[in-house]
């Protein structure tokens, strides 16, 4: 059978580009290797924010006195904890699955290989082959493993292995203080084991604002975690790390280490244009392959223009109003540009900036708790980037990607009615 | 002294309208005969939410065990939950002072009277006189008081004296189903007084989403409030107020009554043009009072119209896009047409609804729990309304007051990168 569209790898590019194609009348197949949902939905989004949810929630329960509310002997349980994001992840898989059966996808489990060279595309799998008009590759990304001595020899986690942790350790040091390093050792820290987080920049979060970055150290700090920046890791061995900072050098000792450089792309090199097609016209590719963002969120509107484009749409892919966010408790969300990279491209801006405690929802609903809401205007008056911590920053800050991926001025994003009282009208203040 | 704007009124018309002019650099003068805040501020929207986010709390933390983390005897203390909520109004209440001081505002405490046909208006508070060349109404609304039999001699409360409760009543009644009531039910039935709502139409919660109220009500049902839809109350005597359903007669007993059919501009009959000007072109009128939705965020919005008008601005009043929410939890939220004025203005529409759980990071928070996106399209593509029940829907349902307010089509709206996973990706999985 020819098919019309071929794609490789179940993740959140793949499944979104085979559903959309699907529900529009294509004929799809869809290989994966190991679980549909990839990567985000099997070990890395959605386990990660369950697990942090039931650390928030144990949180909760020990700060409750502070709204008025009692609770004796807090604990949790982790193989509890674990059971539930386990089952959380199989119920999303299951949905995922659903989705493709609605949309009529053929799903073929296994490992694919092909010839991204050919005019028309030629999949094998299983020991079977697919022919298809078109072929999108989202084969996804892996951990990045630096060349640090003794590493090989280390029995050390990725993500992958501590959320399927079967107990907690007693202390853990996590290589890495980027998104996924931080939200580890925050979920660690909570649960009472000792962290020390190890990064080679100055700031942990590389990427976001570099001032929320700094004051979600602090308040990391507080809570008791420990954090190496601008230092180097030169050796592991055992449970022995070897760190060196300004030409010192330091021994951290810790039950576990956690490795999060960083992930890249499986292949290398892989060009797209702006409909996400490949040198070969019949070949797209998108999500973390294409090495752009590595968020789930830009693989699905990668997915969404490459799909367009297969069916004679000629919307492009905009990468102005990306949102990142850390989902630690208290949440970093950001979109659009930062100061550092605004001062990188030369481009003057105004800073407006707010504590989250002008928001009375904000002030009621986090006792002894304050944030940060900035926003970066051109002197146009454009909205070029908002930066938020507090709760719930991670639902807020698409309201700045709207503004800002539409070009809105601040005056635009103020004529809107926002709903009083709500944390998200912190945004309109500011401006 | 001369001012440019006398502002009758402290409450969120009130407050942001002398913020905004006097940060212009007008001379304000601002009169409020109780606390800065209005009732909004001081015994409505903040002293509710605080209250509702203890008992969310509380629940929380009854149910923590769904989520891997135990607690024992967990209690709450009502004095201390009371306490803490009038500490968050006082920490407001300041905060607007000094926003006050900040935009050289003068205050006035005391009761404010004028004359409103006077070409250059003239106010008298506390035996001094005042002229401004503007004034601004903001003088709000009161609870309606129904001519119900016996009320004049029951000793009932208001939404007022609820929140100044000293202890949980055993049990209590409400009447009228609208959102206060509706948000004071869960509140009171969250803490275990056995609570039973009266309203006289045939669902509660008029104007939301009638589907999404109808399903908050099963479920507030299943935790034990009583519902007597389609019902009026007749007669009320002590603790004893007669109903009437079809003709029957029933007879419910409580030990308190609250009193919420809904609220009534403090002066009736009060026409305001696009620009919130009266009929007396230097008298302008915001807030409740003008009668149009009785919500503290139009009334912000009218202000800075009404300001923007005195500063040679001529940008129109909008109410395309006002959200609605009403703070249970879970939280229900809409904005622009429900299916009810869509039927009765004639307009052809299209229904896409989908359950919350197609969020990954829904199901992450919430074990046990679902919700309804639902979001109303012309034939044409046009969002004409988005109505949500789960949280966080009070902070999600601004994203859908963006596009209706801007007349964006599904597809403006689908072009967005919403982040993963968040609660709002439901909205653009649902266009």
């Amino acid at each position: 059978m020819l098919y019309d569209i071929a794609i490789i790898g179940g993740g959140p590019a793949g499944y979104t580009a085979a559903e959309l194609a699907g529900r529009r009348g294509l004929s799809v197949v869809l290989f994966e290797k190991n679980a549909l949902g990839g990567v985000c939905l099997n070990e890395g989004c959605i386990p990660t924010k369950t697990l942090l949810y039931s650390a928030k929630t144990y949180q909760s329960a020990k700060d409750a006195a502070k709204y008025g509310i009692s609770c004796n002997e807090v604990a949790f349980d982790f193989a509890k904890m674990m059971a539930r994001k386990n089952k959380v992840v199989r119920k999303l898989v299951a949905g995922i699955r659903s989705k493709m059966t609605a949309a009529n996808v053929e799903v073929v489990i296994g490992e694919a290989t092909c010839d991204t060279t050919a005019a028309m595309p030629q999949i094998s799998c299983n020991g079977n082959d697919y022919q298809a008009k078109k072929l999108m590759l989202c084969i996804g990304s892996e951990t990045a493993v630096p060349p640090i001595a003794g590493l090989d020899a280390t029995d050390y986690w990725t993500s992958r292995e501590a959320l399927q942790a079967n107990e907690l350790p007693e202390s853990l040091t996590i290589i890495g203080g980027g998104v996924i390093g931080i939200e580890f050792a925050a979920f660690f820290n909570t649960l009472g084991c000792r962290v020390t987080v190890v990064e080679m920049l100055d700031e942990i979060l590389g990427g976001m604002d570099k001032e929320l970055s700094a004051l979600l150290r602090t308040e990391l700090s507080k809570r008791g975690i420990v954090f190496h920046l601008s230092t180097k890791v030169t050796a592991v061995k055992d449970r022995q790390i070897t760190i060196e900072k300004d030409g010192e050098t330091q021994l951290i000792e810790s039950s576990r280490i956690l490795l999060s450089v960083g992930r890249r792309p499986i292949v290398k090199g892989l060009k797209v244009n702006e409909f996400m097609q490949t040198e070969n016209p019949n070949v797209y590719a998108c999500g973390d392959i294409t090495g752009y963002s590595m968020l789930a969120h830009t693989a699905v509107r990668e997915a969404e223009i490459a799909v367009g484009h297969i069916l004679g749409a000629s919307e492009k892919m905009s990468y102005r109003a990306i949102p990142a966010v850390v989902y630690t408790s208290p949440e970093i969300a950001g979109v659009g540009k930062t100061e550092e990279t605004l001062q990188k491209e030369g481009i003057a801006y105004i800073v407006k900036q707010l504590p989250m405690s002008y928001s009375g929802r904000f002030v009621a609903e986090n006792e002894l708790a304050n944030g940060v809401c900035k926003i970066l205007e051109s002197t146009d008056g454009k909205i070029l980037g908002v930066h938020l911590l507090g709760n719930p920053a991670s639902e807020l800050v698409v309201i700045a990607a709207m503004a800002i991926e539409k070009e809105w001025s601040s005056e635009d994003l103020k004529s809107i009615v926002f709903p009083h009282p709500t944390v998200g009208e912190i945004i309109k203040e500011t401006l």
